[in-house]
């Protein structure tokens, strides 16, 4: 084994600490990653402090790591030592059934292997996620990291970056489509910066009219205040696509409201109940359409980074060490950050 | 003005009585068609009962109007003297507007005219539906009935046929296809005739196991029984398609559970609020949409009518007269009804 150190949370009210464990050495078709950057995704939060139900301890969080390849096994051909590399969200999958198949692997129906708060495939041993020192993991969930890309802003594109383009992908987000992108967090920075990419007018609709000129910086045509009556009836009807990054649950009425016949809403960060109620005729009337998406497979990952790499894109970040993880945590909640918390892993050589 | 009779409601909490009136002379582009049969739509009686909290009375319900044309304007064209004629729910729309031109009246931006509980177009007066002895529409919103249909039983396809066969074209529902039909009445029975005859494979999904002999009549390949939880179970995540005809809010997330990836449920029925409310992770794990459809165009409704025709497919109803109208109301409440009541209006001879 690989002694290994990161910083974990131990039970649901405790902060993160310092922690010490092990990774597998390297087998035929792994690669080792030293890991240089970790991204701090909301659901790093919610998992540790065990919001969703299903959190495991000890849990060391981070699913948007940005690395160097150490180590390759013995069959392993995707990358060669030295080469930067990342890892997302997933570390696994049962690769056979027709999800897994058509190359997204985050919907497994067999279930894909998250990165931490899970157990490793066929085993009983929990997966350690990205605010450590190194991870191990089979090549198939490793992407390559283009050096042309700016390694800190790069971390956070392996989940928030992923979560928005695959939606907007799979809608065919583009040109003549006006797109409206709820909340300007991690995700919803990235999903302006991807819309306006893909040539669609884009709306930021926000609760924050102080967020306004920073989403206008990331690409925005324009923002509504949806706490705001008139301007939401004013663009009553009028959107093609709305992308719904906010993280837990709320009414979508309203927004259902903005959207025009066929038009389809997509969330992707509330997990929960939606609550108030869906009212039916919302839908009815218009054929709307409400959907959700997950993350995205790792094919459709690296042609996102691979994107970015050729028209410099990246997220907009904060640098923090590893010793001011609970604070960031304590901001995060407060939706105070601009736009991604990353770790710069470094700071772990100081740690307790 | 031309002197009318029908049955009308004159408040939320009265039975239907005889009720005179008068429709207008046909203006140049208007048919008059003797009415013959008019199908009870469960919108008739939520409208009648004031459930949407929109009624107008006096109100004359029905919009599955068939009859036979016995006057046409100067500048009509569609139709001759004689011909056998439908009326839906509606008789009028912008014409102008983006979903008009597309020949989806009943999104117009405009909003469409109803058939009943509305106001004429650019109007005060009333609007009254099919349970009566003769109206008078444009030509435009006059679809033509084939003298190869059973007359009583094409009165449902004007809105429970459209409404069905609407959204099963529109999301291409066809063969390769497991397609569910969640709820057995006046909608259900003929979502199960037009899946089958698209060629998916159709399961009706029901909480009623004495309605599985007529779902296997209609069409259905299987039945699921939805308070079956082992049976529920067997069958998640499976559906590439459901058509939800409940026509009240109910809980969307056991249904959501039986769709495959990327599978969509349109509801057509429900127009109020979907309670316990719907869990967002439902739809993020599989890249699942929740949709709504409403009836049908004139262009589609003329399409699956001469669709009808040309299969011998038909609804499967039993004939009252006018007098039992509001026994039959009764009988609907508790869904004891196959499949659909229509009037037969020459009844209306005995009115009161």
């Amino acid at each position: 084994m690989l002694p290994a150190k990161g910083y974990a949370a131990h039970d649901a009210h405790s902060p993160l600490v310092s922690f010490s464990f092990a990774r597998r050495v390297p087998g035929p078709r792994d690669v080792q990653i030293e890991i240089l950057y970790s991204g701090i995704c909301h659901s790093d939060l919610h998992q540790a402090r065990n919001d969703w139900h299903n959190s495991l301890y000890p849990m060391v969080p981070g699913h948007e790591i940005v690395g160097r390849v150490t180590a390759i096994g013995a069959q392993a051909t995707k990358f060669k030592v030295g080469d930067f590399a990342g890892v997302g969200c997933m570390i696994d999958s049962c690769r056979t059934c027709p999800s897994c198949a058509d190359g997204l692997e985050q919907y497994c129906e067999n279930g894909a292997t998250l990165t931490y708060n899970a157990r490793l495939r066929n085993s009983d041993e929990l997966a350690f996620g990205g605010y450590s020192d190194l991870i191990v993991v089979d090549e198939h969930f490793a992407v390559k990291i283009s050096p042309a890309l700016d390694l800190k802003a790069a971390a956070p594109l392996l989940c928030a970056g992923i979560t928005t383009w695959s939606p907007l992908r799979h809608w065919q987000v583009g040109k003549g489509q006006k797109v409206g992108v709820i909340g300007l967090g991690g995700l919803g920075h990235m999903g302006i910066k991807f819309a306006k990419a893909f040539g669609a007018r884009v709306v930021m609709v926000t609760t924050s009219p102080e967020k306004a000129a920073d989403a206008v910086r990331f690409g925005a045509d324009e923002v509504l205040l949806s706490t705001d009556k008139a301007q939401m009836k004013k663009h009553a009807g009028s959107f093609h696509f709305l992308l719904d990054t906010i993280p837990n649950g709320h009414d979508l009425n309203p927004y259902a409201a903005l959207l025009r016949r066929d038009g389809t809403l997509v969330l992707v960060g509330a997990l929960t109940e939606l609550t108030p109620p869906l009212v039916g005729g919302r839908l009815i009337g218009g054929r709307k359409s409400i959907a959700g998406s997950a993350i995205g497979g790792i094919a459709e990952t690296q042609e996102m980074l691979d994107f970015c790499a050729a028209h410099g894109i990246a997220a907009d970040v904060e640098m923090i060490d590893i010793q001011q993880v609970n604070a960031a945590y304590e901001r995060l909640l407060k939706n105070d950050v601009k736009y991604r918390f990353v770790i710069d892993m470094a700071s772990l050589e100081n740690a307790a």
